[in-house]
């Protein structure tokens, strides 16, 4: 969709930190870095939502979830700040906290003590160096 | 697992207010309806947690999640009262609120001006009569 950010990011035409890219879908460390580690998972074609999203795609991105959640505590663990937990978030409507109109499954990473209100993204930011090597060491545990 | 309260309940082995049974899952509501409709996908084998659950039955939960969203957005708009929104929320390890410890997918409908914090369910309880009748009105929206 041409006023689309997250099509436009998806298709590359924005530059973004993406750890992970395929012909469905491609992954990002969100901007707002509220917990480190913070990813989204954007199809690449349009869907506003979840009730939009094709059956083949929701089962699809969920496989991918996995992967980068496995891929993240291997990150964590090598970065010598292992995982306490894991959140898995989707949002629909902005009663909901949806701020950007793509389907986007969050991927969020935890540490004990963090804090547990959602949304969990709204204070910290992260240098963009640091959020290169952030997805560098994701893609890396993703592919090892 | 002989203690776990949601291989029970995924059993049959305790009551709940069943939403939907296949062979891999119920779908019960939440016993803490803090958001009305708050449903819980139950795989009826034991997994603690995301990073243990089998691909496929990740790909079936999330396709099942899809379908629990329509069937709410459908049951909310003949109630009277559309959906705003809805969230989808995994949480695992207690860092990240996962309470019980077998793998379990929330399902969330939202309100406008409902409580944006998570925990979404701390407050709210609902009789066990309207549960029963919510819980019908789900299926009855799942199956038309």
């Amino acid at each position: 969709m041409d006023n689309c950010i997250f099509c436009k990011i998806a298709a590359g035409k924005i530059p973004s930190n993406t750890v992970y890219e395929d012909e469905d879908f491609r992954v990002i460390l969100d901007l707002n870095q509220g917990m480190k580690g913070h990813m989204l998972i954007l199809p690449k074609e349009h869907y506003e939502n979840f009730y939009e999203l094709p059956d083949e795609l929701a089962a699809k991105a969920m496989i991918l979830a996995k992967k980068l959640s496995l891929a993240a505590r291997k990150a964590f663990e090598k970065a010598g700040t292992p995982l306490d937990g894991l959140n898995i978030l989707q949002n629909n409507g902005e009663a909901a906290g949806q701020s950007v109109m793509h389907y986007h499954l969050h991927v969020l990473p935890r540490i004990k003590g963090d804090d547990p209100l959602f949304p969990l993204w709204s204070e910290a930011a992260m240098e963009s160096g640091d959020m290169k090597a952030l997805a560098e060491s994701l893609k890396g545990a993703l592919e090892s």
